[in-house]
């Protein structure tokens, strides 16, 4: 019996109710005993936007608790209401009022799986321009993962600080735990320190040990090419780096490297035919990690929160206004943000 | 009719040799036209390294100018024995005298370059440390790339600074040009100058139009995450990047960009049924670039020297000591150099 998963509908001027409406309509096997967290003329206008020539949209169906999801038919919507905005906001457009929509919906299933009431979270993208022109609480977070991490902190009587997260990427072949994220590569550098990748060994331990039931492969990749070659090309491997390794080996981690960037994405790559020498590489920076995740196209890309009290995964794309309202918005990435949830999901 | 096209033995301490017959032996087409710069006694050793169970080693046979490589049956190596070790030196292992047979072939290959005797080099990979114990000449240069820069230039009666050189790294799917490459990241942040970028655009354009003999359309990677995000994450994008851009359009050049370097290598990516946006993208440092290079194998990639007046390619790995003299290395590599240098041939 799966517990109920919630997906936060996004922000409703982006692509999120439709590739909603098309995961619901295509992948049911996949979303089955899943409701969306959203607003339900929204869900039902991106019913119509995405319809085939001659199809009925999907129903959508109104629950009033999480459980209700169990019992819910293939084929059709659940959708938990817990906001009503006033009037359509038109796709493709910054809106106060989606960006409020959008951050209620996630503070509503943060709370719902802080409590245990629902195996987690798939976020739908929300634009953080419209966050920030929602007003008061919102504006004060650059994103989900910042709002999470607020909510997560409040239920646990705990500080922000004390609540570290990191970023996993993954995609059928590869994962990557990034140890920093959005930084000029400037910063990215100055954040290589001791205390941020022994942080981030652990929680990738901690996240892929309940993931694979066992302890993870990690391979940590160098900052500077080669791996710095000795000391050639930079010093971060051999006074920061190696010794946050050595610590973490201390400590019982199976950590490999520093290895040299551009082949250890290769190495920990699982392809049919041949196993991965790792479970997952700690990547620098941003791009170092996301580059090799995204170069076989971004459709199967999962965005996962490490850290958390909780489950939380999202497709690897943004609200993209560009497309929002054409239904041309395709739900792959969505789709497998729910798998990932699902196998993320502690018993 | 082909021209003559010279591959370097490298150090014969490393896989150079082995690799070398192997791809006379298994790829005698692609390699037709080819002789190598080397030590007849090296590439007999290796010849009885890879030779098979029951099987004859390939025949090496003497030449005594690149004109005879035309008239060679296939599986027969052709060398032109321009060094002769007094003794073979133990595989996998720093030699002097290794090194100093090594640099003695590419300079007599980029010579023959140079005055046109010969189409291009194809480069076995020689050891960076066994070079540097060879002393003079060679003990001053880093490398290859370093030794026909200063071949080009005493040939041109220029300075080495006149003559600005760019790697270029490709397989079947991706090309990637370097703003720079064997620097520390933080060296590398700082090499991304206006005169840099521009000038790494002018050489990718002029080698990249001798190669498909139109203008390619270059694109450019940002250098911070999402191409630093309007100054969100970093204003080289702003500073920098995008006004070299400015100027060489505003020369004619096809160049798109600054792109978020996490999708632009995917953009760029030729695959069977999908048409690649750009011919090639222009990367600001080493690991950005090479780990989508690299990530789906090495032994396609293909590493070229753009910005010398000679066709120079080589393969995208070194001497692999700790597999030397055993057979196993691959000459998958080797043979697409060889490929890509035919590519590269001015008629």
């Amino acid at each position: 019996m799966l517990r109920p998963l919630a997906i936060t509908m996004g922000d409703a001027a982006g692509i999120g109710p439709e590739i909603i409406v098309k995961a619901f309509r295509d992948a049911a096997q996949q979303l089955q005993g899943c409701f969306v967290v959203g607003d339900l003329a929204a869900l039902r206008r991106a019913a119509q936007w995405v319809r085939g020539v001659g199809e009925l949209p999907l129903p959508v169906a109104v629950i009033e608790n999480p459980a209700e999801a169990a019992d819910m038919p293939a084929h059709c919507l659940p959708v938990l209401p817990v906001v009503d905005l006033a009037r359509p906001v038109p796709p493709g457009r910054i809106s106060a009022e989606a960006g409020q929509a959008a951050g209620r919906c996630v503070v509503w299933a943060a709370r719902a799986a802080l409590r245990g009431e629902v195996a987690g979270l798939v976020t739908a993208p929300l634009h953080k321009e419209a966050l920030a022109a929602a007003g008061a609480p919102f504006d004060a977070f650059a994103g989900h993962t910042e709002l999470l991490q607020a909510e997560a902190a409040a239920f646990l009587g705990q500080s922000v600080e004390a609540l570290p997260v990191r970023m996993m990427l993954a995609n059928e072949e590869l994962r990557t735990v990034l140890v920093s994220i959005h930084v000029s590569l400037r910063q990215a550098i100055d954040a290589v320190t001791l205390e941020n990748v022994l942080q981030t060994l652990h929680i990738t331990h901690a996240a892929l040990q309940a993931m694979l039931g066992r302890a993870p492969r990690m391979a940590v990749a160098g900052l500077n090419p080669h791996a710095g070659e000795g000391g050639l090309f930079g010093r971060e491997e051999l006074d920061i780096i190696a010794p946050a390794l050595a610590r973490a080996r201390a400590e019982g981690l199976d950590v490999h490297g520093p290895h040299a960037p551009d082949t250890v994405f290769m190495r920990a790559r699982a392809v049919a035919g041949q196993a991965a020498e790792f479970d997952v590489v700690v990547a620098m920076y941003h791009d170092q990690g996301l580059i090799p995740v995204k170069y076989l196209g971004v459709e199967k890309g999962v965005n996962v929160t490490l850290g958390l009290p909780l489950v939380r995964t999202s497709p690897d794309h943004g609200t993209a206004f560009d497309i929002a309202g054409t239904g041309r918005a395709s739900a792959s990435s969505l789709i497998e943000a729910v798998r990932m949830a699902r196998r993320l999901e502690r018993p």
